[in-house]
């Protein structure tokens, strides 16, 4: 809330000091006085809610209902499914105790040792365990399926290195838990819920994103397929944007859960889950960001259009509030979320700059000569160009500007990782391009020997065997072995 | 999911049974596997949701904004604020560990002794100490203020006796954390917010609240001063829906915040904090439902039409689909929220069971006698009466209806209150009428001696002192000795 104007560290410079010093100066996060865990702040979390709104809209179109299941999970049960004990229990927050009392040697708190739990509880690292022991109880025939819930909720895995909203040790999400009679069922559902979240990537958050299937290495613990979408980042480095997991039936039998068919056979139930998070904001910050600050596509922008008057003496501003008011009014009608900042405790100037870090998609600006003319400043955060442009009909201007720079970041951020996009057939060649940054497509024998040799030698992983594109086989870049089609590398976050 | 007909113990036989009951098979919500935390379930969700949405928007609509602050609080904050801690550190979970292992001695994971915390964190029971730790860092001077956060969050406090909704170990709530540069500026908006608390609770829950402040001894810990919403549930115990508390300084002094005003004085800041929580599902239940199940007031109502068909045949019933096509266009753009349950696998009976159950306020019906009389049956959930109507203008007639219901069943919970609310002036009196339930105006010495002997010998607490309606002094009941007015005695959830 300092005044000065805020200096960003320049992409080129440091690209992850560059994101570091936005999301603080832009007011997004923070650190909190907890390790690894932050405190989302007012113009970040207004960000958030649009995310969680569009995505809400569109889990209940595909006929998902929302549900809310226990912060704790008994220790046991992460036990119940082999790999996914393995996955998580690593780095988790352990309750063991459920009372403080007054220290007797002095000061302050402590634990009580009386009030030790007889069986520990973990806080969720994710929900499957405590969501299929529930499950359990509500499934009893083919009647009672499909069960398509979703959680809105906040989890917490113990990360030793956290980034704001890219890696908390706390951090919000949702998380779709689904349960189905068939197999195919449960795998449809899996496409489904992936391709909602790629809809989502592309169409609000203008972030251009790849479907695959992860290799076997980086499935979920616990999945028999994780299928992933994927994005690139401006400094060539991949970010997982959302996960959507075919469970097959590991949970159902890990806690019992039967159902009858039709002719009374019984059988394990087929899972899903799926789940996207707050990291989708540092996948936004970082997509369409630049040097000036942050740039927010209109459809997830707290504010899409900020006005500014430029004014020498109160009767101007007077004139001008008054011209400004019925613009405000046509914006409104027309959907467009505006404000109109005639604060005097500030310069214009500063407001340019603080709508600009904050990256308001339009700024519109009056002064005096635009006053006479009935004209108006319009600005645009993406291209950072400006036009004078007349007051009638700049209801419709704005609207169509909108629409123009949601395509407009859009495109550039899809050129952006096709010009960053390349295919490779030598390993050799691979070592020096992964240097470069960006996705590269090369065969891969399938092993998961060569895929930890890449990985130990050039930090890339595979990000996902695309679902579409290119299917030729091949033959592996570092072994000759045979390979079925070109996977995708990438350095990630 | 069970098909058969779901039988709720009646209200006059338990009313305690009834209400564990009806949620439990009106599937709002469970008791899960973790000790005293619950799940949610989807219809029960649904409504939350709604509850959410509207006080959201109330909030927004005062100039408040959403953020999010973290699960955990360090021991050490708790202890800051010398009430607070007494308050809230006997019953909280903590988490002492942050890994597990391998159990060295068989299978399953134990936890990993050398990942200890160097401090223990607690999971949050309230959000005054980390947030009160955030603000300092947010404000330096009188333009930084007022800071108007609200947090939607879940919340875990460890009761040892729990109930669905009404005391459970964790639970979802919002609380609202402000700031301001002066005492009447805090004041005020604990105010505003008691206000916005009863509005929502009149306008859309559709129960009568009484706005009062809570004696010393029922504070929150921490506060100077705690008002509260209480309202009366149909068995004469009262219950406290939300409240607003007057924090004074107490916070910012705890942890040092500061600013400087206009003329550079630095003093510490107010505070004010205000919540409501799931517990208001509990209320909402046992405000309205009666032996036959849920009744919802049209507003919260996850749909407030169902729509059954009563057919013969295939081909009736595709008569009848087409006519109620044409009546679901028609109320959803009326903006009415409908379900059309056409499935062929439960009768109609088993239908209008089930709807009754879970308290849906409009049902319609159509046979093939409506099929041929443009006429449709619509039954109140309220009253449970019936009409048969024509379908010209059904929309209409519906819309209308919901509304009458919406104030019909207030007025009911209004007259309820009205009926079960007494004046008494002496205590042996008071002591033979309180086992009759409801609320009780009485005169009292404002020492918590004569608070806590009532409470002893009667099992009524003061739910507060109103802040409206008759303010003429008199004599304690127990004591004799003065009384500035009357204050609301009741036994209490």
């Amino acid at each position: 809330m300092a005044n000065e104007l805020k200096e960003l560290t320049s992409r080129s410079e440091n690209y992850s000091q560059w994101y570091n010093d936005l999301v603080i100066k832009a007011d997004l996060a923070e650190n909190s006085a907890v390790r690894g865990c932050m405190v989302i702040k007012p113009y970040g979390y207004a960000i958030w809610e649009k995310m969680q709104h569009y995505l809400d809209n569109m889990f209940k179109e595909t006929g998902h209902v929302n549900a809310y299941f226990p912060l704790f999970i008994p220790k046991s049960f992460l036990s119940k499914e082999a790999d996914h004990v393995e996955g998580f229990a690593k780095e988790c927050a352990v309750v063991t105790h459920y009372r403080l009392k007054n220290d007797p040697n002095g000061k302050g708190v402590v634990v009580d040792p009386e009030a030790k739990l007889e069986e520990e509880l973990i806080v969720r690292p994710t929900s499957e365990t405590i969501i299929w022991s529930t499950y359990r109880n509500w499934i009893q025939s083919y009647r009672d399926l499909p069960i398509l819930c979703n959680q809105w909720a906040n989890v917490v895995r113990w990360e030793m290195r956290t980034r704001l909203f890219l890696r908390t040790a706390e951090f919000l999400w949702q998380e779709g838990h689904t349960a189905h009679a068939t197999e195919q069922e449960a795998l449809e559902e899996t496409h489904k819920m992936l391709n909602v979240y790629a809809d989502f990537a592309e169409k609000y958050m203008a972030m251009p994103v790849i479907k695959g299937i992860k290799t076997a290495n980086e499935r979920f613990a616990g999945a028999l397929d994780t299928f992933c979408i994927e994005a690139l980042m401006q400094d060539g480095k991949a970010l997982q944007a959302g996960t959507s997991h075919f469970l097959g039936q590991n949970f159902a039998k890990a806690f019992d859960v039967q159902f009858a068919d039709k002719d009374g056979k019984r059988d394990y139930v087929w899972a899903t889950s799926w789940g996207v998070s707050t990291r989708l904001m540092g996948a936004l910050i970082m997509s369409h960001s630049d040097d000036n600050g942050l740039v927010l596509p209109p459809t997830l922008a707290p504010f899409q259009v900020v006005i500014v008057p430029i004014y020498k003496n109160e009767e101007q501003l007077a004139q001008i509030n008054e011209k400004i008011e019925t613009i405000v009014a046509k914006l409104k009608a027309m959907g467009v979320s505006v404000k109109y900042d005639n604060a005097d405790n500030k310069k214009p100037g500063w407001k340019f700059a603080e709508y600009e870090l904050k990256g308001v998609p339009v700024r519109l600006a009056m002064g005096g000569r635009d006053l006479e003319n009935n004209t108006i400043e319009v600005a645009r955060r993406d291209t950072l160009t400006k036009e004078t442009v007349s007051c009638n009909n700049i209801e419709m201007y704005v609207t169509n500007l909108l629409d123009e720079i949601q395509n407009n970041i859009y495109q550039k951020a899809f050129n952006l990782r096709e010009s960053k996009t390349i295919l490779v057939d030598s390993y050799e060649e691979f070592k020096e391009k992964i240097e470069d940054g960006g996705f590269i497509y090369a065969h891969w024998d399938g092993t998961l020997e060569t895929e930890e040799k890449i990985k130990e030698e050039t930090k890339a992983t595979i990000r996902c065997i695309p679902l579409t594109g290119d299917k030729t086989p091949g033959k592996c870049m570092v072994t000759g072995k045979p390979s079925a089609q070109r996977v995708i590398f990438a350095r990630a976050y």
